[in-house]
């Protein structure tokens, strides 16, 4: 019903703009159909779904300017979006959107070796950067576990993280400047290459995690990293998930810093083993902790020994250091794949991202086990436990009447759980839709009015991603509604 | 003439707002009489010296937020100020300011050792920090020179950096959580604790660095560090400065990541020696580089075989490594009052503060170099090499008429250079006064009107710190007036 009075209201319009979007990027480069556009109706936060007005796929920021510039001028909501792996909904159309494509824009511009830093468009995939520069030994550090297929333009948007974010950083870290177009087709310049202490106020900081609401990024310039001389990865099995979080919390104390300290409960090892990529976990442990050190040779043997006495003295039912290359990249294909591998044990998973201060770790998992029991619902974890960022997989099937809804509420009572341990509601997935309502656990209504008030700086039409980031009257109550 | 112009326009007004401030902060924490305030009429960077209308010392936030909301409702224009270190003129009068001194809000309101956080008032001083912890092995990393006497508020308004910034980052990377009181008098609190990428934009970037124009800094929630098990420092001796870049970026390039890579010219060493705290460097050398690793103890001693390969390399004249942590103290205590001891080869001296890509190190220098042949005023180098983030101090004398601005030209023109270079205009001092022209160097009329209306937003009365960090039609020129 939704579905058909969009489809009308398109009909009605399509001739005039659709035209005018033939004209800016050439009649192959925009979808208009329903039917030709269904795989934009949502991002990875499949929750909510609505068809888009068009999608077009620009070739340069020229394009992207003059399209921005056209809906600037006729009032269309408009939204830019890379490879829709988004786990938030940010680049899901609520409005009849617009969407533009970046990701024909997905080109490596240039490398600079010695001044450590690459210029992307923001439709080139993560991963392809590390392939393109590793051969000379460097690589982009910022690793989401979508980093096969997501962009880094999205990655921008999002101030992506991943599991070597411990040590390295999540995305705002590795991001030296920003080519922008602003919501009224304006190009701007943002950023200094390698400065430490850019001069005025930090825009950069301010695009990088603004979820597509302040701008379309059309140009990265990224830091890219030598590759560490060494790595060395640790597997380790526990009984008790106490014994593991303590562990966590001594490895850190001991002063090492892991590049990657990761955890899995029992039910995420039960998914992961049942996924594409099993390494023959066993099913009856309680948790376990993947850790990786790396940085110059020496050195490194004497982390790992002192890792593997921690794991020890935290009554460890098995520890084991991957042999090889080889070794630690099916350890590392097993985790990262980790989310979609709970379909194998699941007809619908949530995924939910919290994070809370390390030391309160045992405690948070426990009340999230007590809303696992309270909904009725199971839920995994595989985390980012050396950050503290919790990733709760909320399993669900959407055909028992009224499940999904059971879903959205435990992942929103895990949220609850960790801002009430003074941690907050997002680690690296961002807000989008998903979270709008939960803002107001950690927001007062003066913190969210400041935080608007940029918005309409620099989208005063709010024609750029509307309804997404922030909570708003009305619209809350409708997203709401949706998700029934 | 303009002192006393000043004075009278205080006088006229002065039993009204100053019995104000009285209510609010007690009579004995406002300074009103010229005479009593002449140390706030500048900053460190003296160039610039007006008259503040008054200096009040809140002891709370609700001080200072009626202090603030007291300035917004009468019209007054206001300022905050910490220690007054500052080297861009950020904490300067302009406009007759009351300037609301933090100094008395210096406690350390906690320490979480667990979750590795502390939360101090903004006017507690940087080193008072590492020293409260240092006994539990903890250590706060920004490490500016001035930091013995550096408010952590004035930190966070400027963006400190430091020696340690190359490894450890600037301030904006220390800093967890704020509460502010903004320009209307609201106190917010921003951002959460620990968390990689907090939800909605980023407020926290935004006002670290904002150079007192967006709010007033009340409390900070800072990151505190373990400290390295270990740390080894070199001193290199080069005869030539092309030598000394060279092996900066041979360091780098061997993937090694110094905790601090300074280098000095043998000017800045001929200031040094002349100083409080003379280690007996040689002054035939043309440049020194002193270099600092740390981290676990295993593999510190083959990064330091490293290094000292590297500079033999490049042709090295003499290089040693610290015998302890005196010497090793001696090192930097000469390097970190580095900018005061050129007081002792010339009257006065102007820092500057550019950034530029390491790899056209060698390149800048010998054009700061020709500026200071061409504006015959001797320069001395003293930087952080490893960030390519340099210091040209200009020797002047300001008794000789019209030298003073020969020195702010030279100085201009330095940064000219590094911006030509592909670098900035401030590496960690701020913009303040002494730079908003050269901001036209790096930012298009399009890029300053978008920080601006960001400063609207926050600060819609313009009363807040006005005429510093961006250039405005009217103030420039009055600024550039003002300097003669």
């Amino acid at each position: 019903m939704q579905l058909m009075r969009r489809k009308k209201k398109v009909s009605a319009n399509q001739d005039h703009h659709i035209e005018a979007f033939f004209k800016i990027v050439g009649e192959k480069e925009v979808l208009f159909e329903d039917v030709d556009m269904l795989s934009y109706n949502c991002d990875g936060f499949t929750i909510h779904q609505h068809s888009p007005k068009a999608v077009v796929f620009p070739k340069n920021t020229r394009e992207v300017a003059a399209l921005v510039k056209y809906c600037a001028q006729n009032d269309l909501p408009f939204l830019a979006r890379g490879a829709g792996t988004g786990l938030s909904g940010g680049a899901t159309p609520l409005n009849n959107e617009v969407i533009i494509s970046l990701v024909k824009m997905k080109g490596l511009l240039s490398v600079d070796y010695e001044n450590r830093k690459a210029v992307v468009q923001p439709g080139y995939v993560n991963l392809h950067l590390t392939n393109s520069i590793s051969s000379k030994g460097y690589y982009y550090a910022p690793d989401p576990s979508s980093q096969y297929v997501c962009t880094i333009g999205g990655n921008v948007a999002e101030n992506a993280g991943g599991a070597h974010c411990l040590k390295y950083g999540v995305t705002t870290n590795h991001i030296l400047g920003l080519e922008v177009v602003m919501p009224n087709g304006d190009i701007i310049s943002i950023g200094e290459d390698g400065v430490p202490d850019s001069p005025g106020y930090d825009l950069l900081g301010l695009l990088t995690g603004s979820e597509g609401t302040l701008g379309v990024v059309t140009e990265i310039t990224v830091r890219i990293l030598k590759n560490p001389e060494m790595k060395q990865t640790v597997l380790a099995y526990f009984d008790q998930v106490e014994d593991g979080s303590r562990a966590v919390s001594d490895i850190i104390s001991a002063g090492i810093v892991p590049a990657a300290l990761e955890m899995m409960d029992q039910t995420a090892i039960e998914g992961v083993e049942e996924g594409s990529f099993p390494v023959g976990h066993p099913r009856d442990i309680a948790a376990l902790l993947l850790i990786e050190v790396d940085g110059i040779a020496a050195g490194i043997d004497e982390q790992i020994e002192e890792i593997l006495a921690v794991c020890r003295n935290n009554h460890v039912k098995e520890v084991k250091v991957a042999e090889d290359d080889a070794e630690r990249g099916r350890w590392w294909a097993n985790r990262k794949t980790g989310f979609g591998a709970m379909g194998a044990i699941s007809p619908d998973y949530l995924v939910q991202d919290g994070v809370i201060p390390r030391s309160r770790l045992p405690e948070v998992l426990e009340q999230i086990n007590e809303i696992s029991r309270k909904y009725e619902l199971r839920i995994a974890n595989i985390f980012h436990a050396g950050d503290g960022n919790l990733h709760p997989l909320i399993l669900f099937d959407s055909r028992n009447p009224g499940e999904t809804q059971k879903a959205v509420d435990a992942g929103s009572a895990c949220l609850k759980a960790c801002s009430d341990a003074g941690g907050s509601i997002t680690g690296e997935h961002g807000v989008g839709i998903e979270k709008i309502e939960e803002m107001r656990f950690i927001f007062s209504d003066e913190e969210i009015e400041a935080q608007t008030r940029i918005r309409e700086v620099f989208n005063p039409g709010n024609l750029l991603n509307q309804g997404k980031l922030f909570p708003m009257p009305g619209r809350c109550l409708e997203v709401k509604k949706a998700v029934q």
